[in-house]
This record gives C-alpha cells, sequence and structure tokens, in this order.
C-alpha cells in the first residue's frame, strides 16, 4: 500500500467527494479528479467477506485490493480523509442472491454493522498514463466505454467466490500495444500488465463485437485486440457466487481517492 | 556502461577466450561461458568510424554500443581483461566495398593502425533472462539459429551508414510475448523491447518462412511471431554503405565478454 501525502490533486479528489455526498454529482466519473486513483468497490457481510478477501489474495490481477474497512465502519483512511463509503459513490448497485435489484446514489439506509467494503484498483489510473505516453485510446477518443468480455480464463476460486475473469479490450497497433505493456507492468496495483492480446477464441471470446458490458470500438487495419484483467471481474463473481446480499458501485461509477496515480507506480 | 567485477563466470569467459585465442574454438559461441555478455563485433577504418560511432547513437535499438576500441588498439578494457579483438573471435567476415570477401579465424595479418573496433549488445544475454523466467525459445529448443529479417524499417542514417533495420523474430504465445517485452525492456542495452509482433507485411517481410539470415522455426497454433531489433543490422548497413573496407564477427560467432548479463539489466 501506498501513504497519503499532501497534494492540490488532494484537494480536487475530496471537493468531488464531497459533491458526491451531496447528491449533487450521481454521473459517471471518467475524467473527475484527473491524476487520482478511482476503486472499484464491492461490499459484502462479514461472513463472506473472509471469502472474498482470500479470492483477491489469490487472484490480484482482476482484483488489485487497495483497501478493505473495518467490519461496520464505512471509513478507508488509507484512501483519504472522512471517506464515507456509504455516500461517496455517485451509484450504487445492490445484488441479492447474484441478481441485481436496483441502482441506488446512498446505501446508508442498508449500511449494518457487519458490512465490510472492499476497494479495488482500476483501469482509469493505468489509462492516463498511456494518455500521458502518447498511446492511442480510441474508445475514450470517441467518447466510447471500454469494451470488456467475462473470459474462459478461470479465477482461482476462495470459499463461494468463482467464475470467469473478466477482461477489458483495447485496440492498439503492436509498437502502441509493446508500449503499453511497459507502462501498465508499472501498475501492478490497477491490474498491471495485460492478460492476452490477439485472437479473441484463445480466452473464450466469440464476437469481439458484442462485449458482455461496455460498448465497442471498430478497429482500425492495424490495430490487434490487447486485454487487460478488469476490474467487473468482482461483479461477474458475485453473479456466479449468489452471496445473500452485495453492493457493488455501477459500473464507471466509481470512488475517487485521495490516491495520485503517480503513487502506483512500481518502479 | 557497467563495470567490470570479480565473479567466477568472468573466469570461464577469460578461458574461453584463451581456447579462441589458441584456434582450438571456431565455432558457434551460444552457450559458451553462460551468464556472460557475448557481443556483435565491427572493425572500421578511423576514417568511417565517426560515422559508424553515430549510426549507433542514433539507432541504439539495432546497434547498443558495449564499447569502442582506440584507433589502432586491439583492446576492449571495459568488457574485460586482455581482450585482443584480433584473435579473441572464433571467426570473422571479411567486407570489401561491401561484398563478404571470406571468413577467417584470425586477423592479425589485417590489422592497421588506423582500425576501431566497435561491439554491440547481442540478443543471446536477453534470451538467458528469457529462459530463466521459463519462456519458450522454439528455435532453442529445436536446436536452430533464429531467424532474421531485413525489414521496412528504416535505420537514422548517419554519413554513408543507412540501410534497413534487421530484426530476428522469435514465436511466442501472447502469453509469453506479453513476459517477453516486460524482461527485454529491462535489457536497452541488448536491444530492449520488442520492435513488433504479428502481421510480418506492416513492417515489409514478405515470406515468415523464407528469413533473410538464420533459419526458420514452424509456429504452433497459438504462437504469433515477435520481431526484436537485431545487432545483424550492421552487416546489412555495411553491404549497403559498401565501405572500403569492414571486418565483423561471422553470425553466431560472437565476442565472449567478461561482462555479465545480469550486469546489463535497468531496474
Amino acid at each position: 500500500m501506498v501513504g497519503r501525502s499532501r497534494n492540490p490533486a488532494h484537494e480536487e479528489a475530496r471537493r468531488f467527494r464531497m459533491t458526491v455526498r451531496a447528491g449533487e454529482h450521481t454521473g459517471h466519473t471518467a475524467g473527475r479528479a484527473p491524476g487520482g486513483v478511482q476503486g472499484n468497490v464491492v461490499v459484502l457481510p462479514a461472513n463472506d467477506a473472509g471469502d472474498f478477501l482470500r479470492f483477491c489474495q489469490r487472484n490480484p490481477k482482476p482484483c488489485p485490493l487497495l483497501a478493505v474497512s473495518e467490519p461496520g465502519d464505512p471509513a478507508l483512511p488509507p484512501l483519504g480523509e472522512n471517506i464515507d463509503i456509504r455516500t461517496d459513490v455517485p451509484q450504487y448497485r445492490i445484488f441479492e442472491h447474484g441478481a441485481a435489484a436496483g441502482d441506488v446514489t446512498d446505501i446508508r439506509d442498508l449500511w449494518r454493522d457487519d458490512l465490510v467494503a472492499f476497494v479495488l484498483g482500476c483501469s482509469f489510473s493505468f489509462e492516463e498514463a498511456l494518455i500521458q505516453a502518447g498511446v492511442r485510446l480510441r474508445h475514450l477518443e470517441e467518447g466510447r466505454e471500454v469494451a470488456m468480455y467475462r473470459t474462459s480464463i478461470p479465477t482461482r476460486p476462495a470459499g463461494r467466490f468463482h467464475g470467469p475473469m473478466v477482461a477489458s479490450m483495447r485496440p492498439l497497433t503492436p509498437r502502441d500495444a509493446i508500449r503499453a505493456i511497459q507502462i501498465t507492468s508499472r501498475f501492478p496495483q490497477v491490474h498491471g500488465a495485460p492478460v492476452h492480446f490477439g485472437d479473441p477464441g484463445a480466452i473464450g471470446i466469440d464476437d469481439l463485437e458484442r462485449p458482455d458490458y461496455g460498448e465497442h470500438t471498430p478497429f482500425l487495419a492495424d490495430e490487434v485486440p490487447v486485454f487487460w484483467a478488469c476490474g467487473v471481474t468482482p461483479q461477474a463473481v458475485v453473479q456466479e457466487a449468489q452471496p445473500a446480499f452485495c453492493i457493488t458501485h455501477k459500473p464507471g461509477h466509481m470512488l475517487v481517492t485521495d490516491l495520485l496515480n503517480a503513487e502506483l507506480t512500481a518502479m
């Protein structure tokens, strides 16, 4: 884990969280508080939380754990001052027995003394580094959500948690792909290096034009698909494991933390 | 540049050079003095050496310069004690006006007071690191020389030196290719990260089965071609530039130095 430091970018993250907490921002978080780490959120009852923690430990590429709360405590001090996980995410998705049961903007009503919050790294962090290095990310240029697919790559199960890895895909030229492998290798806490490139069938994807989550971005002639482990994997795993109760962020609606992307680089 | 240190592997390199100097070893150097850096050799008259030095500086991926001798001095102290570039390479190739004019095992007869020796990093160094990381290099498993191709990737000219980059190609699974990009990025002095993967036509290669140098290794179903800048580039450039006189090593017959591959890692 990385520590907190004082930085103007942190102030922007805090201010942004206050607008979310006040209900003034309920939309996507892409591009908000630039330079700051955004996190995937999973909230589970304590009786499932131990299994899920082991699941994350065993699957660090899709589930890179940035912080875990104390049971019943909505604070996450390693990720920012005064974070309240019940109010600081723009939209939450409720799961009951593995099925999505609605999206809400506040989970104070649903909070319980046995709930544990997990925050996992998100590819927004490495996308910023890729753009800074001149790598073209055309889904962003074209205003699309990144395409995500359930793959045939298995996760390592822990207790009730099991299921396929979800991968995000970005069309890149081979030259940019090589550069992107170098850059994302420096970010092990936000999915790290790709898990695959090229033939989608090799990881169980039948049709690139039909992603399971997000949107398809058409390819240019010289581009190949490059696949990264994706933080949506926990949602796919919750759908398989069907815990009685679970709350996640709504995809794209992340927790904005005080950490800086630049603090996450391994070297 | 890296410095010399005392190590048993260095002793093995020195002993090997003595067998070469004595004419007892005139063959390939692959696998000799394991752990040690082997180098590509280019010897040019001083009136061409300045241009070639600039050429290397402008093209560090194919021509990563490990050491340059003083004019007329056959020693290369940064690369090893008592190296004599006139005798310590198993076989040399003579070029006259860009055309190969024979291979010899000793260049003492040809040595002149104005000759400058250049030693360039070689992919043997990163191949060792790849094997240690569990990456399959099937050309080695099958006892073949690596396949090399003249590409359409231009080098940056300097004086008379110009021409296409030569690339070596290794068939790898995407998983191994990603790992290989990570590992070879740590070795900028021995060609560094790949320059391309996938479609050979994108870098001007018409037929992978017909390499310009070395041997073809057939692909397995899940493998893709991965291309690295190659130390044979100077030989292709000498053939284009047609300097009156030039000596190189014979491909595969390298200078074995006292440097260790492990000393070359960037991080």
